[in-house]
Order: C-alpha cells, then structure tokens, then sequence
C-alpha cells in the first residue's frame, strides 16, 4: 500500500510539487495516516480516513457537480479505527474531493497533500491515469514556465493574481507569441486551471506532439468580490468581469509578456462559468478575439439571438462548444449549439459523455487549443 | 463578523489567490460555515469548526514547532454545534494551524481558503498584521513576478518543481541580476517560502523603500525523496539536496533567468533545515557563493571547527545566523554562533524572541536581503 503520491508518481503523473513525496507523512503519529486515495491498476480509487471516534464519515464531491460520485456515500469504519470506500473503477482525469465527518463541514483528506485551490475552504484532489498516457500526464518533453503575477486593479481598488503559461523556449526567444485567455468556473481561482487541470501539462504535451502553436495562455481570476459593489447583498455578477479583464489583466498581460495583440492571435475559452463569460465577452468583443470556446457552460441566448450571423462568421475563426451528456446544463448547452446551427453561425459541436468534470474540460482544451491560431 | 479572508483585505493584507474573496462560502449549506479565523482588532485570533456531533474538536500547531501554541488546546462547542476557541493576542507575522475531531488526524480548517502548502497532508494558515504595515504586509508598490519551473531531473530521474522570484521591472529589462537561492524546511515546499512567508511581498516591499538591490530569488524543492535511495528505509539525507541543486537547479535557473553567475552576485540562506543545507553548501562550495544565512537551525558543527577562518573571512561577504530564544533548537544555533565567534570568523548573530516560526523567518529574511550584493 503506498501513498497516493508515491503511487502517482510511478504512473508517470506529476502533481506540481507533490510528486516527489515519499510514503511517510509529516504528522507526529504517522502511523495512523493511511494511504489516501489509492488509485488501484484498474482505475476503481480506495479512500481512507482515521478517525477511530468519529460516528459518520462521507465521501462527498465538488457540490452541484457531477464527477464521480452523484451522492454523497458513506465510508466504513475497520477495528483499526480507518473508514475506507472504493469507487469506480474511473475515466482518466483530475478529480475532487472532501469527506463530511460526523455531520460536520466538508474536509480535505489529511493523507492527501494534491489540493484543488478554490475560492473557498480547501479541497482533495486526485488524477486517475489512462490506459496510455492521457494529454494531461507529464511526459519528459521540454516544460513552458507557470508565472503567478499580481497587479494592483485601479477598477476595483484591490490587488488581483493572475496565471500566466509560457511556452518552452519563451525566455530564450525575442519572439511574440499569440495568446490564449483561458476561465476558471464559479468558486475556482485563477489557480485551478494548472493546479487541477494540468493545463500547463496538457500544452508542453501538445506542442511536443506538434499538434499546437506555441502560446502564451493567460487565467485571470474571474469572480468580482461582492463587497466592492454598492450593495454588498447583491447577487454577483459574473459579466462584472469583462471590464476587469480587457482593463486590467490584458494591458499587464501586453505590458510584460511578449504577446501579439491584434485580434487574430487573441482567444478566449473557459469552463462553466468561464464558458458564459467567454462567449459573452468574445460577442461583445469581435475587434479583439478571433477566437472562443465555451466548455460545459451556456451562454446569454439572448444575446446571441440578435448576432449577425455574417458579422460572426466573417470574424470568428473558431467558435466551439462542448458539453457532457450527464451534465446537469446540457440542455442549455446544446440548446445554445442549436440556436447557432439555426442562425446558421458557423461553430464546432463536441458533444461527449461524462458530466461538468475535469475530466471533459481536459479533453476539451485539448482539442481546442489545435485550432487556435493556425493562420 | 467577517470571513478571514474578507478581515485580512480590510487590513490591507493580501494572501495570494485569495483576498479578493467575498463573505459567503461555496459549500451547499453556507449557515452552517462560520467566520474562522476571526483576527480581533487587538490581534487576538478566534479559531470556529462547525462540527455539531464531534465529541472532541482539537487546536493544533505545527507538528514540533513553537509557533502560537505550546501544546494543542480544546475548542468549545455552544448549542448550535459550532466549537471555537480564542488565543493571543499574537505577534504579526504567518501562523499554520489544523483540528484534530474525535481522537483523527490533523485537518485544516473548512472555513479558510488560505493554506500552507507543504510536503503532506494540507495545513491552514492565517497572518496577523502589525501595528504598523508589516513587511510581509502588500502594498500599493510595484509587484514582482512569481515562476513556477518544472524540469527533469537527471540527477533524480524525475521531474522537480521550484519557484523563482523576479523582481518588478525585470521583463522590460535587459539588465543580469544577482540571485538569492532561499530554502525551505523540513516538510515544506518550494512554494512555502511565498504562499506561507509572503517572500514575494517582502522583497517587493524592500525594493520599493530602496532597502535592498534588485535580485532574482530561486527557492528550490529541498526534499529527495527516499525511493530513488538504493535503500528504501534510510532516513532522509538533507545534504543530497547539494548536488542537486548545484547540478540541476542552477544550470536550469542560469538558462532561464538573465542571472549573474559569479560567486559575488550568488548568495544562499534558508530556515530550519534549510539553514544547515545553507551553511553546508555555502561552506562546500565558497567558489559560488560569497553570502550565507542560516534562519533557526545550526549547521555541521564539524565541518566549521575544521574550517580556516582566513579563507572564510576572505571569501564570505555575510555570513548571518539568526534564532528565537524559544526555539526548540536555540541551544544548538546559539552554539554554532559561539563556534565562530570563538574562530574569529566574522559573521552577524540575530538573537530574538519568539520560536522556530514565520513571524522570526520573515523578520529574518527582511534583514538578510538588505545586506546582499553591497557591491
């Protein structure tokens, strides 16, 4: 039985700055920490906790999201004291989540050091590896640089981070890069996408592969705090970002990374919440993106219902839209694709199985970003 | 009563990542999250776990650390399940905490997004601002940049992670910088030094108020892991961390980074266990490095009574040692200062109050940078 990490590490997987992590932990009693998640060869996942005086652990996921658990499931407690639970066996891909221990609030797994960092309270994540290695598993091939920058906002009166990839070989080029804005979903952070998604792995792998340009990809922070507004009661607006982003995150993005800025080397994508920013911010800005993608998220109907569909299809090199069958907005989605196949817009329709998971929105970068700036 | 990450904001402290987060909490049932930790005006700091069936909610510190807690304390439950308990007031600085519910492991706190990250399990955080801004404090200054660079280790067979440091004004620059290489702890990471210590915020701090010189800082991942050892079962070495970061770090972070590479401009410290990797490797190789620091931890007492002072006070511009008069290894720092003062070999010793913690570190690193690369 070894360590989550350990054993993620023998699969070939990197966790950022996990994966060199040995099997003994760093609590005083480490005896008592037993391995969690075991990812097993056949891909079903064992969770152990210890909690010899606890009355109820369970195992929940990410809440309102379909991954791999629809319910909240109860582990079971040894005469040791560890409550174990095995799922699956699971698709390929980054996975969350907590266990509630006797009523309680959602915890991180103590055994488990691979966070997802989010807007709020911490949570456990976990990668389950493909048959061969999945876009998302780190290979020996040349690594792009993540960047953390933070910029005061003049907008919002705050500081704000920001994400930023750059390809192998950027600081040794004087060469300009065209540029990716990539969005997180609501409670995420401008972490999640690299952090949980692998997005860094999935574009080293890509271009090692010859399958994109190189690209700078920006992840801005999405979420506009409430507190700023006049009424802080008010429910967020998650289009208050628009301004942020063109105002903000992109003259500090042009202002220190060598990116081309004309429209045709600029593209925006994003999941869930990201995906109805992208394609709202992408519509209302035509003169700067030539580019959008929507993964598992639906956008504003109405707005798109008044588009000129010749105006979109002259400027829009790539409008793609992806969705799983299982996920809870699939209907919308599809009905967004619809409305665009009506409108005759022209657009890319990957419709796939799984639900508003990680493992789709790897899947779904790793197809769109090919298209990106191919002329 | 506020979120903690909302208190912080007001206070104008910035935790990487997450100051910009509002009141409520992603979880479904949000009434049942509690503000936590509530940092009071007079800095006393109130720690809340929602936890209505536990039978026993526990305050942990870090496992053999004196930070705020001499020993894990009780929390209290009221009629509505939620526990707490109130310390301090406490000194400014960074503090990591956890519960321990009904005789478990050590878990971090589900209403705190701010978390230390580190070599196992997860572990919460939380800063106590000063009086007057702290340095660790952000302000409105120009910030630096954060990089996170993977590469493959030759050395290990396997790929490393570390954080760089550059300071404001280095992407338009065309200028070398000298270069801090800054370590870590036993159980921390490569990203502790900044999301726990803040170092990008008091470097940031420093330049802005012309305290120190422009410099690019490489915080490496000091760990080796004990599988790759031909055997298994040996305990941890912290001195193979020398060849790797002489032989894979640096000529990584020299291929990158526009650093100089003399001995003059090159300069090491770091805390715990990463002041004995300090002092060893600065010792071993006075032809690359001309400044050591050692913050809260003793070197190879044997190697530095064999060592010339001569050569020493010739080669070393700074050699700095600091350490809290709490701390569990005062005795033994304390002796080493006595060894080279004894030796006559010029170095500075910073005795404190307080412990083996972040609030000394970051004091530390505040008086060390200033004194680097002079001329």
């Amino acid at each position: 039985m070894r360590h989550a990490a350990t054993t993620l590490c023998l699969l070939g997987l990197s966790i950022p700055a996990f994966c060199q992590r040995g099997p003994a932990p760093y609590y005083e009693d480490t005896k008592n920490v037993p391995a969690s998640p075991e990812i097993h060869p056949d891909h079903s996942v064992t969770f152990r906790l210890f909690a010899p005086k606890a009355s109820e652990v369970v195992l929940m996921g990410s809440p309102g999201i379909l991954e791999f658990l629809k319910e909240p499931k109860p582990l079971h407690k040894d005469d040791k004291g560890v409550w174990s639970l095995t799922v699956g066996p699971l698709p390929a891909g980054s996975y969350t989540y907590g266990y509630a221990i006797d009523g309680g609030l959602r915890m991180p797994d103590p055994s488990n050091p691979n966070l997802e960092l989010r807007r709020w309270g911490p949570t456990s994540m976990f990668i389950v590896p493909a048959a061969q290695k999945a876009v998302f598993e780190e290979r020996q091939v040349p690594h792009g640089t993540l960047h953390i920058g933070t910029y005061d906002s003049k907008n919002l009166g705050m500081s704000r981070m920001f994400y930023v990839y750059t390809p192998p070989g950027y600081e040794a080029s004087q060469q300009k890069y065209p540029v990716l804005y990539l969005l997180h979903g609501n409670g995420q952070i401008e972490a999640s996408w690299t952090w949980t998604g692998r997005a860094n792995v999935i574009l080293d792998n890509l271009l090692a592969d010859g399958k994109i340009k190189p690209m700078v990809v920006v992840m801005p922070y999405g979420h506009i705090p409430r507190e700023i507004k006049p009424d802080p009661t008010a429910p967020a607006d998650p289009m208050a970002i628009e301004k942020e982003l063109l105002g903000g995150v992109r003259p500090e993005v042009e202002r220190k990374y060598r990116v081309l800025t004309d429209r045709e080397h600029r593209a925006i994508g994003g999941l869930s919440m990201g995906a109805a920013q992208s394609l709202s911010i992408g519509l209302h800005n035509l003169d700067q993106f030539a580019y959008i993608a929507a993964f598992s998220g639906g956008g504003n109907r109405t707005e798109w219902e008044k588009a000129d569909p010749a105006v979109l299809n002259k400027k829009l090199k790539v409008l793609w839209i992806g969705c799983g069958t299982e996920d809870p907005g699939y209907k919308g989605v599809k009905g967004m694709a619809d409305l665009l196949a009506e409108k005759k817009i022209r657009h890319t329709y990957n419709e796939s199985g799984g639900g508003h998971s990680w493992p789709n929105w790897q899947v779904y970068l790793s197809k769109y970003a090919p298209l990106l700036f191919r002329d």
